[in-house]
This record gives C-alpha cells, structure tokens and sequence, in this order.
C-alpha cells in the first residue's frame, strides 16, 4: 500500500502547479502567497484517509503492489482533489460551526487577517479541483465524468449540510425536527458519498472498470459502510475514551442530530423526552450529564452494540455479494470495513 | 431584442426543474423549501443585464427577432446560468463586506434563520449551475466547454476578489496597497470577465460560432468595455446623481480601491496624500469630506472626463476593427458599449 508521507509529498507538487497556473493571471505576489498559505494550512494535518483511499483503491483494482511515477502521480492527484473538495467543505464548515480548531490548529477563518476572506478562500480551493482535473485528465475519455462526479457529489455534500444546520441549529435547539431517517439522509449525503463512493469510483475511472454495474455495486456496498462509520462517529464522541480519540465530544452541547438522541427519541418515555428536550443542546455541562443520564437509563451503549453487530453482518453480506465480473474486487470493499470495524478512534 | 418579462418568467420553471432534480435524493420537505427561497431571494430584484445579454447577442449573431420557444428557453437558460454564478458570488461578497441590503431587500445571509447557512446556500446555488449545464447541454459537442467555461470565469471571478479583499480590508486602511495596477487587475478579474465576456462567449457557443478567433476578438473587445463599466460604477459612487443612481455611495468609507482614489494617489502631493492616509477608508463624513476635497483639488472630476473621452475612443476603434469574417458581429459589442457610454446609472 502507498505510505502517507509519498502521498503527502505530492501536494507540495500541487501547490506549485496551482500557482504557476494561477499566475497567467498576472495575480499579485500577495495574492500568490495567500493561496499558498490557504491551501497549505487547509489541507495539512488531517489523516488523510480519504486521499490514500483513492491510491489504494487503484493498486487493488490493478494489482499492483509498485506504481509507475506517472501512474502514482496520476493516482495521487486524484486522492488529493478528494482531499481538496473536504478542505471547502471544512473552511466553509468551520465557520457556519462557529468553531475554533480543526487538527489542532486554529481553523483557517480565526487565523489572523483571514476572517470571512475564508469563504472566497473556500470557494478558490473549490476551483482548483477543476484546474488540476483538467491539466492531468483533459485527454482521458473519462474527464467528462470526473468533472460531473465532483460535480454530482459536490451537491450531494451540500445538500446532506443543508439538512444538518436546518435540523440541528446550535442556537435553535427543537427535538422535533429530528429523526432517523434524517440522521441517515444527512449522513448519507453529507459525509458517505465523499468519503467513501467517491474515492473508489475515481479509482474505477483511472483503472478503466468504471462500468454501471460497478459503479452501482460501489454505492450499494460504500454508502452503508460510510453511514456506519458517521455512527461510529457519533457514539465515539460520547462513550469513546478520549486518550484514545484524542478529543472530549462535544455532540450533546453543540445540538448535533446524531445517532445517539436519535436512537433514545424513539425509546423516550413522555418523562426522558421531557428531560431531552429541556437538557439537549445546552452550553452547559449540568445539562449534558442529564442527557446523559436518560442515555443511560435507556441503554443507548448496548443498543449501539446491538447495531453495530447487526450493521456489521449486513456489510459483510453485502461485500460477499460483490459482482466480480467486469473486474471490480471485494478487496477493495473489505479494506474500507477491516478498517473501521470496531474502530476505537 | 428579447424582453424582461419573457426572461424573467423563465426564473420559476427553473427553479421547478432544480427543485425535482434535487428531489431524487429525498431531500425533506424543509430543505426544498429552503433551496426554493434561497433562489428567489438572491436571483430576483435585480437588472438581469447579464442575463438578458446571452439573449440579445444570441439574436444578434443568428440574426433573429424571434427565437423558437425551444431556443428561447435553452438561450435564457444560459441567460440564467450567469445570472445564479452572480448570485452565488453576491451572497458570498454580502457577508465578507458585512453588508445590510442588496437590490433593495436584506441581505440573504441577514433573513431571519439564516445567519451562516448562507455560506453552504452559495455553495448549492454554484452547483445548480453544473446541474442545469448537464440537463440541457450534455448532447451539445460544446458541452464540455461551457463546463470549462464556467469553471474559468469561476476562478477569475475569484481571484478578483481576493485581490479585492486583502487590498482594501475594511479594517485596515493601508492606501501604500492600492494602485491603478492592481485596480485594474481587480476589476478585469471580479467583473469583466463575468459581467462582460462571459454571456457573449455563451451565445457565441450556441450559435455554434465559439471559434479561436471569436473568443479571441470578444476578450480583445469586452475586457475593456467591462473595465471601463466598473470605473463608470467608480465614479457614478462618487459623482452620479441619487436621485438617478438610486444610491448614495460609500466607497471612500468603505476603503474600496476604487478608480478615483487611484488616480488621487498618483496625483497627490506629500501634503494631500497625508490627509487621504489620515481620511480614507474612515466611517465618518468629516474624514470622506476631506478626502472629496482632495478631489476637488486634484481636479478628479475631469481626469475622469478625459479618460471617458479616451477610453470610448479606444473601444470604438476596437470594436470597428472587430473580425467578423468568422460569424462575429460588431453589433454584438457595440450594443454593450451604447447602453453605458456616458451613463448616469
Ligand atoms: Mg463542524
Ligand atoms: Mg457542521
Ligand atoms: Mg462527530
Ligand atoms: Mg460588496
Ligand atoms: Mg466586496
Ligand atoms: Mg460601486
């Protein structure tokens, strides 16, 4: 599998082709710098998962252990254009969170003299995707449907945003507008299609099997692992141990539309919902132990373990099922679950 | 020439279509209703210039007064294409310039319940632009440059205004920043570009005349016909009449690097640029009174005339020496140029 730190290595390399590019336009040096700056603290210091995937979906999907230096430069664009589409998700994020730090740094929109700049900042990271897409893919077959991917999942993150800051806004805290169904749509949308579907069916288009029957077996199997892992998420930052997480959860405090409030709406008596709806969503931490305390009484943990053996037999199923015969490999799948299953952090 | 009305009621049935687009993901019942107010507020209540423009020089080079039904909508949906890549920057631009109202109504990002959600409801307008593209070009042999297209105007209109905000921060008047130069750079890149070359290199590409020479002769022309339209804007600010202009201007308050300051700064002697330091970009009418008689003494008023009377003269020149053995027509450009030469509004 490729190591992080080759990975990492290229994005210096993109850097520098964005602002050559950029540059025709005669920009200033001080616009020149900003971007640099923009683009170096945006998509640094994550773990890089989702770009990586990209790599190693390729090698699985063509069965190679080594790749070429333009096969991985080529491979590795690709899992970095990923990386820059969570980058505008995250400046844009950040700020509509009202949040501090991202990866231990102060997000991009607190650092000094940036401030709402960020949002054209976001919107200028947005755009490289399409500059980089065009300079690497423009002669491939295929470069129509990278750009309608991006194009496609790009709204579909919009719109799983969309129905998490209308149901859950931090200032506005109505237990009504949750469900269920709206946890799954807003995960789903929100955070499965570019986590997961998208990197492997970049994968399929550079390995040439991104035929429909792949691309549709790649959503029946990656989307319920992606929602899994948002589950994961969510009950992680309550019950997970944060010398392990490296971070104290916050869902309860901040009104997130979880997994957890949504599982303990549906088994609240009129007396917990009561306590749910005067607690949930408060900055203070009297109100978030009774939360936790009805979560308690309703024995959200082992629900929780409860679907995750069920989700996990489900997507064990599924990946068993993989149609093979147009040279997709389960192995692809299995890699993404081995992964996650159980996950800790 | 195509009317208003006609183009304007073209708005509803594509906000329809988006809306059932969109629909296929299950979005809730609140979030379309969301997505169809965030369109109408921000596509609505303005001039539609540019929009009416991909109409008119469409009619212009097919030589029509009047469209096909079919035509007509394909033509102002492109039309309407320029118009939400508008409105997907306005809404950003509102919020980074905090401002109160735009065309006569509150900010988008000011409604009640907004707030930063604004942010993410950009980001959804830009993107039912690709979606729009998709639904009715994808069969075009030209599909893949308009896609291109817009993803360049995109980035120009970008950089122009990054340029803009950390040239002239509302905070942090540093007049040593400013320039004719980069006021030039600002205004090709933020408006010409967008406002100007893209709605006729549109028409050109339905009409099927979008050759090298084409798009070359519409940058040659249209860049400076947009420029010379931001330094009217500049100076109408300033200098127009409110009674015409519908406005009282603040850019001196607002530390805009505009044309006027500009031209001051070269003209200025050490004694009047210490006062424009000392009174530019301040929220008080006794510093803006003082950098007006900065003005007044540099004799702006008249630079200003001067550079109309040359620049119109250029441009006519330009336009009269327009190529149109490939399908062009200078009719196209000099309708752009007689509707603002010498405009009050
Ligand atoms: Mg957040
Ligand atoms: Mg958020
Ligand atoms: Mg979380
Ligand atoms: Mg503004
Ligand atoms: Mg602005
Ligand atoms: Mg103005």
């Amino acid at each position: 599998m490729s190591s992080i730190t080759a990975f990492e290595n290229v994005l210096p390399e993109i850097i520098d082709e964005i602002l050559t590019e950029i540059s025709e336009t005669n920009l200033p040096d001080n616009g020149k710098e900003w971007i640099k700056q923009a683009l170096t603290h945006n998509c640094m210091g994550g773990k890089l998962n989702r770009g990586l995937s990209v790599l190693n979906s390729y090698q699985i999907l063509t069965a190679q252990k080594e790749l070429s230096a333009e096969e991985f430069k080529r491979a590795a664009v690709l899992g970095w254009l990923v990386e820059l589409l969570q980058a505008f998700f995250l400046v844009a994020d950040d700020i509509m969170d009202a949040s501090h730090t991202r990866r231990g740094q102060p997000c991009w929109y607190r650092m000094p003299d940036v401030g709402m700049v960020a949002i054209n900042d976001a919107f200028i990271i947005e755009s490289t995707i399409y500059m980089l897409l065009k300079k690497y893919f423009k002669s491939e077959k295929y470069y129509v449907d990278l750009v309608e991917l991006f194009h496609e999942i790009t709204l579909f993150t919009e719109l799983g945003q969309l129905v998490d800051l209308i149901t859950a806004p931090e200032d506005n805290v109505d237990l009504s507008k949750f469900s269920l169904d709206k946890h799954t749509y807003i995960v789903t949308y929100k955070t499965a299609y570019y986590s997961f579907y998208l990197p492997v069916v970049l994968a399929l288009h550079m390995a040439g099997k991104a035929s429909k029957t792949n691309l549709s077996e790649a959503k029946r199997v990656l989307i319920p692992i992606g929602v899994y892992f948002q589950v994961q998420d969510d009950y992680l930052d309550l019950y997970g141990d944060p010398k392990i997480t490296g971070k104290i959860g916050t869902d309860i405090q901040d009104n997130k539309c979880g997994w957890l409030i949504n599982v303990a709406l549906e088994l609240a008596n009129a007396e917990d919902r009561a306590v749910l709806d005067a607690n949930y969503g408060r900055k203070d931490p009297k109100c978030e132990q009774k939360v936790k305390d009805v979560y308690t009484k309703l024995d959200i943990k082992s629900k929780y373990h409860d679907y995750e053996e069920s989700v996990a037999n489900d997507i064990r199923n599924q990946i068993a099922a993989t149609d093979e015969s147009e040279g997709l490999k389960k192995e692809v799948f299995s890699v993404f679950f081995d992964k996650i299953y159980k996950r800790q952090k």
